[in-house]
């Protein structure tokens, strides 16, 4: 069944992680995503750790369903073949620091030239433009410089990195968020334009509340654990054998908990009756709260809050995540084939569309899997001229 | 001049923060959102702090650029007026719990026979199926459930909850993704669409590294604070007057950095020559670092580290970020005016695009600031009904 991206085809120069994952999300809906990669070793991540029998899970999980053709962009032939594509694409997503297209006389002043309906991509640390647009970005750089490792952490001295690489998956994905808006744009002008997308901009816009607290107080929050900080108990708990998330968002909710919990008797308790009290008089709560959970398991609480409807949840490590039955209902996780590497389980799609179906299609490609397929198919390269630009170093 | 969605009409059921979100990137993109909203208070968010002269500034921050509409749409004149606007609507957008649509009569299939054309997102904690699907969402519960938390954290045993609520926030831009996709859909087929987001769908999505490890090895990775599991130095780094990040991503940028810290005699050093054995021996090389950087300020070494381009970075909080001249160069924040608060600064967009310019265009409404424009302009409703609309409290 066709995707809702069908027939939109990507030139992806796109390397590791930002502009990869923008590209899986277009492949996942149907668009044909060519990955161009250098001729000698191909996106770094192929190097990048765990491997499967050594093939990287990490490429393998975020470049699904692509199609890989080796092109050296330096060589006069590479850059005349990347052209070629760019005349019959839809879309170009690259993730170099800003210049590097230019110096390749491939940057969207020169390829609109040859394709005035390219939408052209860019994902960088800094943006194009701005005092740090030259400067090479790392998600941790970008986390520490894009506040949100000062809003997270066990306490205000510990700013903590967020596990996952959240600066550059934000960055892919509203990278996909620009395309995906000038091709909207593109079916009304008949033009594509130019989409530049940083990491830092991106940190920037998904602060939140802390950027309102800051504009309204001048003073920056500071991480404070696992707490929220105008609502109470809404937090993580200790129980006999672990830690669960508990979120009393109202009064209700809390008289309920303190019933079940053999804590009857906080709810007449003056300090605690209203969630302003509750917050103002944590300190005090606190110890209650887990001296109480402390007396049964997390899997004790986690059945007896639930029947009673009181927002709460496990703490999942992966293993556990990946086998709940909910994520494997959702089919959030998808078993891929891979001719060398064999099978491989892959995070599936959040997007549940119901006429026009995004899908985990396939495998990652092998370095150059499409090379020829890719060249003779599109471009109508013949099988003489492609042993000598193969000779050439230039595929 | 015209932003990428211009001309699409959304008609927005969303309130907090996931969906919110959502429809601020389309408002920012130049659509049409109409906010839909209870005429007793509207958007539970409106009463969330921290506020500016009694208006929430969160509220306002996510909600620029929207028509507010009061409907009571457990009214039958309310949910009439619904539909009238659903028949000129591009676009649905809600994040109640699945079924309260339909309790409602405004499902999806039933909105469907009016409009065929419309893309109905809905945006819920679980998604529309599976076993978790009628359970109630916290952020916080999703980020425990959805394996964030285990391995976001300064060690082992204190998963730790990213301090923005990026479980809400990424359900709001893979819903926005998926209503662009279902648009560029219909501009070939014709029909709109249901496209169904669920908050833990999406961080299964973006745990990257995390699944890719436990699919390789069978083990749940867990935090380790604001270390890489296998890039070494690369990390935070303790100075004489507070934290910054270090990311040396090869051998070079190594040698380099001990050049410029006093560390030369570490180049040779057979424990640290190669990134592996730096990964390997951290536990002796961490020490040796943080002794080094203790000698100066942050910002001696990140003026001396970065003008020979071995990647680093301060650790900002809000109020550095808010004052950084790339943020603000790349108008990543701008001041509202609001008509009862005043001046309030929020997140710009971060999607740059070249031709059709997306932007912060219009503060947040007041609570039913635009039912009467929206009524007489779109549905042709005189002011004698809109009256009786208002005595019957149906708007």
């Amino acid at each position: 069944m066709p995707g809702p991206l069908d027939g939109v085809v990507v030139v992806d120069l796109t390397r590791v992680l930002a502009g990869p994952f923008c590209t899986m999300m277009m492949a996942d809906m149907g668009a044909e995503v060519i990955k161009i990669e250098r001729p000698d070793g191909g996106d770094d991540s192929r190097t990048f750790g765990p491997f499967l029998k050594d093939e990287s899970a990490y490429f393998m999980s975020i470049n699904r369903g692509k199609k890989s053709v080796t092109l050296d962009l330096k060589h006069p032939k590479g850059k005349a073949l990347l052209v070629s594509m760019v005349k019959k694409a839809d879309v170009l997503v690259e993730n170099f620091k800003p210049g590097v297209m230019k110096r390749l006389g491939l940057d969207y002043e020169a390829l609109r030239l040859h394709n005035p309906r390219l939408i052209y991509a860019a994902s960088t640390g800094f943006g194009q433009t701005g005092p740090y647009s030259a400067r090479p970005a790392y998600d941790l750089v970008i986390q520490g410089m894009g506040g949100v490792m000062s809003i997270t952490g066990p306490d205000a001295h510990t700013p903590t990195k967020v596990g996952s690489s959240v600066a550059d998956i934000f960055a892919g994905v509203f990278t996909c968020i620009g395309i995906l808006g000038a091709l909207n744009s593109r079916h009304h002008t008949g033009h594509g334009q130019m989409v530049d997308v940083g990491m830092l901009d991106c940190m920037v816009a998904i602060l939140e509340n802390a950027v309102a607290r800051f504009a309204t107080t001048g003073k920056s929050p500071g991480p404070i654990g696992n707490r929220h900080p105008s609502i109470a108990p809404f937090c993580t708990v200790v129980t006999q054998d672990g830690m669960i998330t508990l979120a009393c968002g109202n009064d209700e909710l809390w008289r309920r908990f303190c019933k079940l919990t053999g804590l009857a008797a906080l709810i007449e308790d003056p300090r605690f009756v209203t969630n302003a009290q509750r917050v103002a008089h944590w300190e005090a709560l606190e110890p209650l709260i887990n001296e109480a959970m402390r007396a049964h398991t997390s899997a004790h609480w986690l059945a007896t809050l639930q029947q009673a409807d009181v927002p709460c949840g496990p703490i999942n490590d992966i293993a556990a995540l990946m086998l709940d039955p909910h994520v494997l209902a959702r089919q959030m996780l998808v078993e891929l084939h891979h001719p060398t590497a064999g099978a491989l389980m892959v995070p599936g799609t959040p997007l549940k569309f119901s006429a026009t179906p995004a899908s985990v299609h396939q495998r990652a490609p092998l370095l150059g899997e499409h090379t020829q397929e890719v060249l003779k198919r599109w471009l109508g390269v013949g099988d003489v001229e492609i042993k000598a630009l193969a000779a050439d170093k230039a595929i």
